[in-house]
């Protein structure tokens, strides 16, 4: 048995099994993950990682699981899930996860697995529990996969808390008590189901989902800072100096320290972010400007690594700057539909059903994501003035 | 004019000639180098940097500057040797320092000038500060030096606080409000002086130093993590693979990828840091049980990096281990004796006449000293069988 | 100078002057008048007073004087309007409020005025402060009355704060120093305009003022317990037993002791009160389901007693039990149209011209508001089955 | 089943043998019995009440029976008497409990007792509890009574956490978790022995503890209007108008309302009191300052109401004030004895013989140990020059 402080459970305990999880190699690996990449930049504190993220949400699932009675198998597995639930992450998070999906088609959860198959964690899982079970509820193939994976899930719980914990930003604070203590049920189609006293809670959740969303995920300067950083990174792929295989492995001290002895131009904006000399958003197309094809054109785009570059060095052209001087960021466009399974007297329904609240929240989502052209200081008048729609045609 | 967010004390504004001085590359470099060093491996969440610190005992010196009514003039050179007084600092902070103390004589204060005059931030400083009072503030020769150094200044007061938040140890707690609001007078001789209304909060904060002393900053684990650092970084020292030059300019990262890329048995160190595979507390000696010339003669050998080198491959060969698996912990003797001035009607007294509870801690301070012998966990039990005592005759 | 703890703000430092004011028995009235009436009946610790809100929002109209850099005289005197702003409130804050406004035409800021002139705080103010400026400001007739009455404003800050803090509900957290530090001026027509930057924490202020709406402010439990302390007012009101000139004077103690002491059915009513015996709700009549012009009948009978009695009287003939046992709930209809003014580059504008969440909450604010009708548990069954709408025609 | 939201500890949920004890009115008065007496009038939101802490200590003394693994059936028995332990409080908690000491030879826990039985709770009880063992554990006889009466229990550790709360003195800050989570067993002898992990924890409660006695607990102007309060109690039972069955029952809303409306000089007293216009500290006899057999002497004074009035008289006489203007408080002398029992390897030791803080700390107690004359102000100067001591000889 082992006790862990936590900043924001207080004292986490773990049993013998799952202490020999954590002492392992991969699992130390998630102490030098910063759970929120390069937002360190524009929130000073935000050096959280990876390695308290898991445990707080094995904390959560826990608790979950003792809410809803589940016998001591159940819960040990459940337990071991979440713990392992970000084992796949790369360096720096979300950050390098863009990397992961536009060239090798992968996933953090993918690699989650991966992970756990070639190294000795699943020895040991084999050892004391039911391996199959864990993979099970990893994948969200289990009746109580949505412990740990859902629009409202441990994962999500912890994270809200702890980001706005480590970034300073107020509009984190969710009613978590009131959340697990209305738990009712837990099945694998709707996951999780909530009884109708949690409504106020779930809003609050909600809310706070989109507030830390406009204020820390997707803040701007962050976001400039970690397209400059993964130019960095496609400029080493493209040059064959890393690939999936390092990228798995690496932690943020391997992946800074690998970028900043390079010779080419990656070294480059790599000192520009030690430096904190950031590029600057010189455009930006809203959602709500453009039209419905164009957007799916976007997001195609997004997928299309080839295309994107082009883009990218057609306007640096264009412009009459180095190929890594005019960036193009493309967010992910968040699946908005919030998927939270309510039991009101006999009938379940989802949480859009009964508050006004979430379905605003939904459409506001949208006016989070925006196509943005960045560049240097210097030349962000002179690309202020080109016509970036016209380069996605 | 700039905000940053801070978790401790919310928003704090920078004037442009801060921000100027915050945007080097210098400074930028306090970003990633954590706090409390490998604290981490005890206190996961304690990844918080020199960088917001550094920002807090400016915010905290601001906020004594105002309660003194201090001009303008007064104000804005006391919020920057504030800001700059941590720019020495070497990876992991205290943890490296122990390197500069041994082998070049120096502490992080000392370099904080030296980087201040090799930079441009000298340069920045003269064109919109007097810089010799600068100088002359961080050197404690100023009148109101005591704002930012003394047994209660703006650095402890805001370290305490935040190293407590990011570890969760909620020791850390202190009235910082009643304490800045009963700063009386600074002056060269006495530092800040306090109003006697203010007893509790500082006896409350006298506590929350020993118990953060205690519970983190002597850590046992941490202090293993440390030795074993510490003697990684000293065989490349011995070998000429670094000097002082290189340490100054280190931030974390180039620390940990340095020592990781060595050929040497540096990098088997380096290794289990990173598995957080450490060594264990073999035998100690503890301040109570010894004599007092004896503990002369080890804090003695403190300073002495060659005879501590040479009683540790001393033990290594009794015990028959390798050099680097048998190491020596010598903290440094705390000095114990609190100077806090209070003001009680016409009198100026210290802390200690009037506060039994200051008067234990004093006591209870050595207790936290102790000399230890650690080792690999198998070879445990043979090492804490050795007089450990022998070896310092 | 008296510093005062206080628990949302820490020290709040009062002046001499301030001090005088404060010790006058009119002022110390305010210590045991409840801030939130009846709501410890649902949220147990929600007992905090009208005299620690006061100090607070003192203390945030201070800081907001200090951004904008206001001179001394203008701070002293904004300082003492805003300790002031609730001098004129009944016993149980908002519950007797009711009362002033259906019988007597009043509100609690007509009555705080008239407190300061009836009472030895005129004279204070007169020796010390321009007078008519300290009235002009309570008004809203001053350039920097917004500082304290407006859609945001010190008396609003602090009370979502310190009502989240003693409710132990969450959704009160507001981002202060964002706010305070983003208002840019104050003048008579727009009240105090904020910078652009401030957005998100204003719609952060927005949503906790909802949340705490649906959470607290309008909690069914809390509003049957008005309910019927006001049916027990209303009954001695009618018989003579009690006047404004009493309610202007009474404190909670007073009041309480004032209804158990009756010989009449107040004392029923009081009875059921101290012991938690409350009524329940057997029916509702919501916004979104009524008629325009029934909706407007419904407010008009609001401010017309006699009227409303006639209803009361009517339906309890109708399920045959006693007069004060069927009761009926009209709140409030509140003004949801939110008046926060934004620089947004050369432009003011209201915040709902940029911000989605701000329209939505809008119409939100409806949903809180519903007539019901409040009975025995023993009668709820028999009276869930009347048409109550019947009884507005 | 009822979720109850509380501050300190988020929702505590109450099955439904609970939820009936609690809607009893002898259980509803607790709302009305603030937890710190007249301390509002030093910190003001020092309003909460006895009901929330009560609940507080059910949800801590139940986390200690599942630490504990205990079945099902104790637990709902310690959760039980935890609820019930402050059922026998009377107004203003401890300030009317040095009358029923000083008259009437009882306290508030042989009147809990006394409550239950005379009250439809006893009947309750014994519908769904063994009411013996209920009794049993109240009264400190049985196995589990430790976990709701000792010098670390539950009752203290929810109420050092909640007076600092609503109190807004940091002071109390103490690590809950890490103290339920090293309860090792419970035994009637030794109480709950703590694991010697807990070592820094509970040094931690205990310098809690003290600093709250400073700054809370035994704050001179709480003293003074609690002297002042009682002294109007005192009166009235002296011309027999209040008795021991009359306080059993009263809340604070009675008891003040009662003196309020008195026409002999207990009403002058409450005047005083409402208007916080307090007598002064004229003299003051400290613990250090005496010789022992006076000290004894005084003790004995302090359970001799008679002797007591006498020299208030004696000294009123000598000053030429009214006798109810010259008060003499002499304070409980603090058990200063720490009785915590820890599991040290195989022994079981008292954290005296392991902690130099704790022994320090015994000292200290005695220091916040005077005896104090109080008088109105104009005439402090008069009564300072008397000499105390000699009207206790």
């Amino acid at each position: 048995m082992k006790i862990i402080r936590d900043t924001i459970h207080g004292d986490i305990i773990l049993d013998d099994d799952e202490v020999r999880i954590i002492d392992t190699k991969e699992f130390q690996r998630l102490r030098r993950i910063k759970q929120l990449g390069l937002t360190y930049l524009t929130y000073p504190s935000a050096n959280h990682t990876r390695f308290e993220h898991s445990l707080g949400t094995m904390y959560i699932a826990n608790n979950i699981c003792e809410k809803l009675n589940l016998d001591e198998y159940i819960k040990r597995h459940v337990r071991l899930a979440a713990l392992l639930h970000d084992l796949g992450h790369c360096p720096l998070s979300h950050t390098s996860e863009e990397i992961l999906v536009k060239f090798f088609g992968k996933k953090h959860e993918d690699l989650t697995i991966y992970k756990i198959e070639n190294s000795e964690i699943k020895d040991l899982i084999k050892e004391r529990y039911e391996y199959d079970r864990i993979v099970k509820i990893l994948k969200g193939e289990d009746t109580f996969s949505g412990i740990i994976s859902g629009t409202i899930d441990s994962d999500r719980l912890d994270y809200i808390l702890r980001d706005s914990y480590h970034t300073g930003v107020a509009y984190g604070v969710i009613d978590l008590s009131r959340i697990i203590n209305n738990v009712e049920t837990c099945d694998k189609e709707s996951g999780m189901i909530f009884d109708i006293k949690s409504k106020a809670a779930i809003e609050g959740f909600l809310i706070a989902r989109y507030l830390m969303n406009v204020s820390v995920y997707y803040h701007h300067t962050t976001r400039i800072a970690e397209r400059m950083l993964l130019k960095a990174i496609e400029i080493n792929i493209d040059e064959g100096n890393i690939g999936l295989e390092d990228l798995i492995k690496m932690d943020d001290i391997d992946l800074f320290s690998f970028l900043r002895s390079r010779k080419n131009d990656s070294k480059k904006l790599m000192d520009m972010i030690d430096s904190r000399n950031l590029y600057k958003r010189a455009l930006v197309l809203r959602y709500k400007e453009l039209e419905e094809d164009i957007i799916k054109r976007i997001i195609k785009i997004r997928n299309d690594y080839k295309k994107w570059k082009e883009i990218e060095e057609e306007i640096a052209e264009d412009l009459n700057v180095n190929y890594y001087e005019a960036l193009i960021d493309i967010p992910r466009l968040l699946e908005n539909k919030v998927n939270v399974k309510i039991k009101n007297g006999d009938k379940i329904v989802n949480i859009e059903d009964l508050s006004e609240i979430s379905k605003t929240l939904d459409e506001l989502m949208k006016n989070i994501w925006f196509v943005s052209l960045y560049t240097k200081k210097e030349y962000v008048e002179r690309a202020s003035k080109i016509n970036l729609l016209e380069y996605f045609q």
